[in-house]
């Protein structure tokens, strides 16, 4: 299959979906919905939402039924970019080649446009639109699990505990902690919520989230491994910005050649759980080892 | 009916509720459940829940049935709050008579614990507890509701106006809509989704809606003259501390005289809206009176 031209269309259907998400700004508040989409409509990987579709179409499902709620996966990734980049955080001043939110908007406005953000995620799962499509059975435990995903067992918890250990030693188990929740929980969310709404059986669901596991650590070895190694051009950010901040890194805890092998594994291992499906999750295995030679 | 008891059983089952909702703080990222919890657990009126529960029994619901969202209301609550009270939005240093979240745990981990309860919510109105009570499509709706109210187009949107505007002369248009959409939403959203959950029909609902969103501008106001004449000890924070932000409200746009009086009409009006309910709405008719006669 071209992976290319399979990323490119899925990429397109999501991002004119998502210039659809907030009202016109119009009104005494428009800012915020200026500030909102400077970041959603920032370009990016789109890597969550066609995730979600990708895992729909693995067990037979239509994006059509899957779109609201992999939209709402962008936002609450772009919700914790936001509020990840914020001074009392990462600080951080550049964000996919561009001036970060608070740069531009100031600092409380940034604080809630990330809130405004991960509250119209959840908005958007319920909604008319994928509610029409999608059994509410379903569709509840979809906002179950991208809400545990998100939260403080996953992805909230994840940046508590790398923000504590920015200049500290620890332990391997620590890195693993921190990756498997900042970054896995929600791409593992993504591509299981669409293996649930696609009408995945309960073995499929179960298979594709342990490939969604795999590829999530996978994918943050290989952020880390990028921010070592990268190109700041492609990138939109500098390099070598985790080791002058401290943070806690697989290259920095395991060695650059260790954290490498890892992530091939994880690659592995992420392709050998979809053994039992066909064709149709060829996009999962292709995307499984895009993860780990991306340059971006 | 004994409003006061009645305020104080309700209570009562939501402070235990809300203990049970995060795991024990164990494990690397335990700081985050304390956190969440400190603001959480911090006492208060209960006021969301208690109208979530309310007006689930006006239309012949139970409390039991509504109670996960009772509590995923006052989450959402305590986030606001939480994000608030950071120095980069009002800067305060006391709530409820204790230190402010970002006092106790610093400003990183109170946006994260802000983050975490306003996420745990919608795992918490998504969760088994109340899908197992509630038809799936009722709760979506709710969801939905209770995400337009705490959002962009609520309360989020009327927190940006708030903090654009201080400082800044205004029309009373603006004091409506910052005011109606930064606390009004949700306690509409509370009242609204427990006759949604407790069965109501269409026309209850509506009427229901109309008294939330009365007793929500009459709370807001109601707020606001407390600050230039209520009792800081009973307050447990400053009194004038509205003026010394230049913050508008109804009394320093409208005056003292006509924010009491539009206050008073503003529960006249919701009282109305219950004519053709009978007595299991008489919490709701006390309510929105206590509501302009309390003193914190």
């Amino acid at each position: 299959m071209d992976l290319k031209a399979y990323l490119e269309e899925k990429r397109t259907a999501v991002e004119a979906s998502l210039k659809g998400v907030f009202d016109k700004p119009e009104g005494p508040a428009s800012d915020i919905i200026r500030a909102m989409n400077y970041s959603l409509l920032a370009g990016g990987k789109r890597l969550r939402p066609i995730l979600c579709i990708s895992g729909a179409e693995a067990v037979g499902g239509e994006a059509r039924g899957v779109l609201p709620v992999a939209c709402a996966l962008e936002l609450i990734h772009t919700y914790s970019l936001i509020h990840d980049d914020l001074p009392v955080m990462d600080n951080d001043d550049l964000r996919r080649g561009k001036p970060t939110n608070h740069k531009v908007f100031g600092e409380a406005l940034a604080l809630l446009a990330g809130d405004g953000l991960l509250t119209e995620a959840f908005r958007l799962m319920s909604g008319p639109d994928v509610s029409k499509v999608a059994d509410p059975r379903l569709l509840l435990e979809v906002i179950g699990l991208v809400a545990t995903a998100a939260g403080y067992r996953g992805m909230v918890g994840g940046q508590v505990v790398d923000v504590q250990s920015e200049g500290r030693e620890v332990e391997p188990s620590i890195v693993e902690f921190i990756h498997t929740r900042k970054t896995g929980a929600l791409i593992n969310a993504a591509v299981t919520s669409g293996a649930i709404l696609g009408g995945g059986k309960e073995d499929q669901v179960q298979a594709i989230s342990r490939y969604g596991w795999r590829i999530g650590l996978a994918f943050q070895i290989a952020d880390d491994v990028l921010d070592v190694e990268g190109d700041s051009r492609r990138l939109g950010k500098p390099v070598g910005g985790d080791a002058s901040k401290k943070k806690i890194t697989y290259p920095s805890v395991l060695g650059l050649k260790r954290a490498k092998e890892a992530q091939r594994e994880m690659v592995e291992q992420a392709v050998q759980s979809l053994t039992a499906f066909d064709q149709k999750a060829d996009p999962l295995r292709e995307i499984a080892r895009y993860i780990i030679e991306r340059k971006k």
